[in-house]
């Protein structure tokens, strides 16, 4: 293990994310300086402020143990894995209106994926716990074709649309990503423990929190940085009006991300979260599958085409189309008639009907001219 | 019966609307030339094109007597009840991408209400005939609101939502007006008679066509620009990909005047179309009355505040929000243990939680500090 990685390891426990400060003197003097001086308390007041608390803490070797023992792997900033591109939004952030900036010091990550490549292509799908059936399902259809179409669903394990997301990406043997308020290694919601197993084996469950590390409020709100900092996008499908997916998706639009969210009927509180965004303007509407991969630019050329068929009217003019709107489908009228009901001029229907009969839209009989269309 | 009403009545039967260049052509030369000249066939090519049909038809007494037996009236622009001020956005509308510009010659009323008082505070609710019942139970709900806040409920009188809004109005004895693409004697659908009755008692029913005119495609096409100009606001409740209440909101749209869209489930082909206007930009999402009256500007000032109620920990900043986090309800905590567990500074502990305490959101008990919210 060198020096780098125990330094960090160190340092992702020394501070509650997100450590703005300490993420700034880190890149000043490198980790394992930074380190140091942590440790000996030689830092200037605003890292001290963030990291006094902890900083006589040493249990980088019993956190290294406990994810040697669970397969849980730190990833750091100089490792080839780490989400570069995508946590660069987050550097970036600090001042833009985010008021969770600041990068992660360091993941802890469980699971086969590669975090940099899952990240490429990959779209949050998130809301709220106390979701409808409606979201739950809507949730679980999109994220089911987003990963079959090699799209990676990131989302935050919770109860309602996360786990949704997340068993939506698996039933088609996709790649999904849980992103925690809580150490990688522990099961929250309890009841997810299976589906966090399951997240863990092609996909990956990450967290900013070291071993071990109890979820809290705001944790929560922390996280949802993150998970709007990974994701190429962020879709949210259900959202009451004060629920942290409303949260995840002002982040994801203060790091200049796109944000889209999914309607529902005006009757259900689960989504006037969405609507409200839709409003503001902070998230566009999305209906389709196609809607998302359009918005996160990965593969829109693939958006499927207006599916509604063509009208034989279209393009019809206005006088056309009263002429056509006056022909009867069995009885026969006379031009003159016809100029009549239509109110069109005689010498205008007479140059008309053989354009619609052309069209297949009029047929002319013995008796008088008739439609020709259903 | 004036010279003027009986010319009106000619012209409103000789050209079907919209009749651009004969409702500019009575503009310059007034309507009792006007119908002389046509009568003659005196008139300009473009005129000429319009009216050459019909111009030898004269049912003036025919019509006046029609009216006369079924209780309608023929409201002329030189009238004090003509919507002047709704339908000058029309006249003004040529060649601002409206097709369907040019406003009525004259109108056929049936019913109590005076026009122009009428559409003074009016919302269109327009939308699909095969509404489903989420569609037809929002319509019915927002225009029973609407029309209990002294706001006349616009609509078609379709099947669907059109009837839904009508009969919303009429359940608290609110005004509503139909707007036909039919003589305004015609009940057209035929279901809907009792229907319209009720309407004409306390509203009106409208057309621009002469009595006994059989509806026509084109024709409903025409009537929705009438509905879009006549009401000061337009909400599309359900629309397919190709519904006619997209062409209402779009005529809406380019005659300046609020648009609204109401979202449904994005599993419902019904809610396409409002998905669609809000995403265009045609529509913005409304889902409440509030929202719509906020947009007609009726009284924007009685809109409902949002309900969400404000939560204790509102207001707190980062460090106190992580100092609540780690506090227990029921099990005591030192600080120092709370300066570990939130990564607060001890010193900032200290001074933090008589803060918290002032607030009721701890307290203080003889082993340490406890949570005081639920």
């Amino acid at each position: 293990m060198d020096d780098i990685r125990l330094a960090r390891a160190y340092l992702s426990r020394v501070a509650e994310p997100p450590a703005v400060a300490l993420a700034a003197f880190i890149d000043e003097v490198g980790p394992g300086r930074a380190a140091e001086l942590v440790r000996a308390g030689d830092v200037p007041d605003a890292v001290r402020d963030e990291t006094s608390a902890r900083a006589g803490q040493d249990l980088v070797a019993e956190d290294l143990a406990t994810a040697a023992r669970v397969g849980m792997r730190l990833v750091i900033p100089e490792d080839e894995e780490w989400p570069a591109w995508p946590l660069l939004s987050l550097a970036n952030a600090h001042g833009r209106g985010l008021r969770w900036a600041a990068p992660p010091l360091a993941l802890w990550v469980r699971g086969a994926a590669k975090l940099d490549e899952a990240m490429q292509r990959s779209v949050a799908i998130v809301g709220a716990r106390a979701a409808t059936p409606y979201g739950e399902q809507t949730a679980a259809e999109f994220a089911y074709d987003l990963a079959g179409q090699s799209v990676t669903v990131v989302s935050g394990a919770a109860f309602g649309i996360d786990g949704a997301a997340h068993r939506g990406a698996l039933a088609t043997d996709g790649k999904t990503v849980a992103v925690l308020a809580c150490g990688a290694d522990v099961s929250y919601p309890a009841a997810h423990t299976t589906l966090l197993g399951r997240i863990a084996r092609d996909g990956a469950i990450v967290s900013e929190y070291p071993p071990g590390t109890t979820p809290a409020k705001y944790r929560f709100l922390v996280r949802n940085r993150l998970i709007a900092a990974l994701a190429v996008g962020t879709v949210v499908v259900e959202a009451g009006r004060r629920s942290g997916a409303r949260n995840t998706a002002s982040s994801a639009a203060a790091l200049g991300k796109p944000v889209l969210a999914i309607p529902g009927p005006v009757s259900s509180p689960m989504s006037q979260g969405c609507h409200d965004l839709i409003r503001a303007g902070t998230a566009t509407v999305a209906t389709s599958v196609a809607d998302i991969l359009e918005a996160i630019g990965a593969i829109g050329d693939l958006a499927e085409p207006d599916a509604s068929p063509p009208r034989p009217t279209d393009g019809l003019g206005p006088q056309a189309i009263q002429l056509h709107d006056a022909l009867h489908r069995r009885t026969p009228h006379s031009p003159e008639h016809l100029s009549h009901q239509s109110g069109v001029p005689l010498d205008r229907v007479r140059a008309l009907l053989p354009e619609l009969e052309l069209t297949g839209l009029a047929a002319e009989t013995e008796e008088g001219w008739v439609s020709a269309t259903a």
